[in-house]
């Protein structure tokens, strides 16, 4: 089992490399005062150490419902789990489900095409397309292995929204073939204008639903969770008490103080409107330095995705970069078969300004001088 | 898949029930203070919430290594994994490791069974005696088998110490079949008297060691670790990477302060101190109420274990007691083949010295109202 490209290019390049490689929020936006004022008080009380249930926090997960309430898909506590992190979603829910295969993405989030590999999925790839996916390619997959993963807001690593017909559509497969549609919400909240219908608001007992506390609070508490219907949670409980008994009580009761707050959607909005500007930024440097990489503006999310000529070997790149102390991740790392060399992503998030214009300057020499 | 019986209790009970079930540690020693000064001094540093390396922060590793070290066993920083409590270390080891079976303690850990079973892995159960295991019965499997999980330090559920000899045999065992010996030492640091050599010690490459923040500094983290060769962590980060990513790094760095302070020893002493009390008057109440439950003293841990009369139902009788207001675990639970229907745990770290004496009190009339 090889490790993850992006984790081990995190974990080796130095603090002086600039990186657009990993999916990192932008930790100066982080509440970081709240989030001290609230373990001051919660530690007041011993049960934030102790052990919990394994099913998360009720008053925690209370919440959480009720945000899915007020988008128009009801949900009571008892159809939210928390997990450690929407990754540990992925991973429960492809040990229990995904052993006839999984229908995903091309390109895929890397973290679960792994997962389904060392879990032993068979990945069935379909190619994206402007409207989010092929819907008759995917049909056709879908309606033997009645299981899928995909992204419908913000898709890692293209950025891109399904749009609602779509949703309509995939959420009709998942009724008409009993199936499952696992959507990953992780960048639900981080649009820049608008928010389309769910699609598990089409078809509520079909899907699970995972959701990240990593991208709107903060990614060091780990902490995310599954919504779904009670029968296809049970199941995935079972699995979850032995994979690690609960998620951190600690990092639970953070983050059910900050629900709780007033801070909530004070906090979205000023992450949205810093990462849109960061976003706009990140694409007027491509436009100026990179003309020839060409790319779609995302409407939310965390990457600009887009492609070089088709000639660019987009992973030799990277590795030229890497000496010069930039870096991005190549497309090929997002597909399990049939890899577009010419395709790369870049985060916007994390990045100061000031380093975005420096890093892609020198991509952009990298590439003149190598590539050219 | 069923649910472990304990965590079901666990999370039935209501707060007037007295509890002798779980493994929990006596929230009023959590060092609540100097994890809330702790916090707040890491807080101010954003890299707290951010992502973080899949093996985990590299100066909690250090410390970690150099414990080891202090008690005779070589180790670096390469030695070590962290992992989401010592739960999820069982979890990715039997994944990587137990496909071809496990040699397991009878009775052993209930969470460890439930997730091997989980990862499809058979179970080859021997039973312990006094010295520790079974040593001839254990490696006429091991040699087949070559992979064994055990706790030679207060076993849970039996707080059994392996003696000395035991663990030389079982460490030349490892060394001579080339086989790996998983050694849980979760309660390791929880001794009355004096600790035993360390079973690793004696196969510091064919072991892995599990150790864990639950027992000694609080559970609500979610924080343990794994010491091994550096070849046999490999295939278990890949693994973690796709389980979760990475353990909190906001629990990660709590511990590592901790350890860096000069509080660490004294801690652990009072809680040796404390439980050592706890231990003795469970130790009085239950031979005081329940004169023909049959158990010996343990020198450490956080269990009693012991045998009723051949003729009694331990589970029953829980069954019972949880009726009126009092709750243990029955043997049974801990045996995957082959239970003994008349033996039961309770745990002394957890409840009152009044609770003690009143939960105990309650089991005592239960059985003899019922079961005389």
């Amino acid at each position: 089992m090889k490790r993850s490209f992006i984790r081990e290019i995190l974990e080796a390049i130095d603090s002086d490399t600039i990186s657009f490689a990993g999916g990192l929020p932008d930790e100066s936006l982080f509440p970081t005062k709240s989030i001290s004022e609230i373990t001051q008080k919660i530690l007041c009380d011993p049960s934030t150490l102790q052990y919990s249930i394994s099913s998360g926090l009720p008053s925690l997960r209370e919440k959480i419902a009720s945000h899915y309430c007020e988008l128009g898909l009801q949900t009571g506590v008892e159809n939210i789990l928390i997990t450690t992190g929407a990754q540990q979603a992925i991973d429960l829910i492809s040990r229990v489900y995904f052993k006839n295969g999984v229908v995903a993405e091309a390109p895929a989030y890397l973290g679960a095409l792994n997962t389904f590999s060392a879990n032993g999925c068979v990945i069935h790839p379909i190619k994206l397309n402007k409207d989010g996916i092929d819907f008759d390619k995917f049909y056709a997959s879908f309606k033997h292995i009645k299981n899928a993963y995909l992204m419908s807001d913000f898709q890692n690593p293209t950025g891109n929204q399904y749009d609602t017909k779509t949703r309509e559509k995939l959420a009709e497969a998942a009724l008409k073939c009993d199936g499952i549609i696992v959507d990953d919400g992780a960048y639900m909240e981080l649009y820049f204008e608008n928010r389309l219908p769910m699609l598990p608001s089409f078809a509520p007992n079909n899907t699970l639903h995972l959701g990240s506390f990593s991208k709107i609070l903060a990614p060091g508490l780990r902490l995310g969770w599954i919504r779904g219907d009670k029968k296809l949670l049970q199941p995935i409980l079972a699995l979850k008490e032995r994979a690690d008994l609960h998620t951190s009580t600690l990092s639970q009761k953070i983050a059910d103080e900050f629900l709780g707050s007033s801070e909530l959607n004070i906090h979205l909005s000023k992450i949205r409107s810093a990462y849109k500007a960061k976003c706009d930024t990140l694409a007027k440097e491509l436009e100026l330095n990179l003309p020839t990489f060409r790319f779609q503006k995302p409407k939310g999310g965390m990457f600009i995705y887009g492609s070089f000529e088709d000639e660019i070997d987009a992973f030799k790149l990277t590795m030229e970069c890497l000496k010069n102390k930039a870096v991005f991740v190549p497309g090929s790392e997002f597909y399990c078969v049939n890899h577009k060399r010419n395709e790369a992503r870049f985060n916007f998030t994390h990045s100061s300004s000031f380093d975005t214009k420096r890093g892609i300057e020198i991509i952009s020499n990298t590439y003149q001088s190598f590539f050219r």
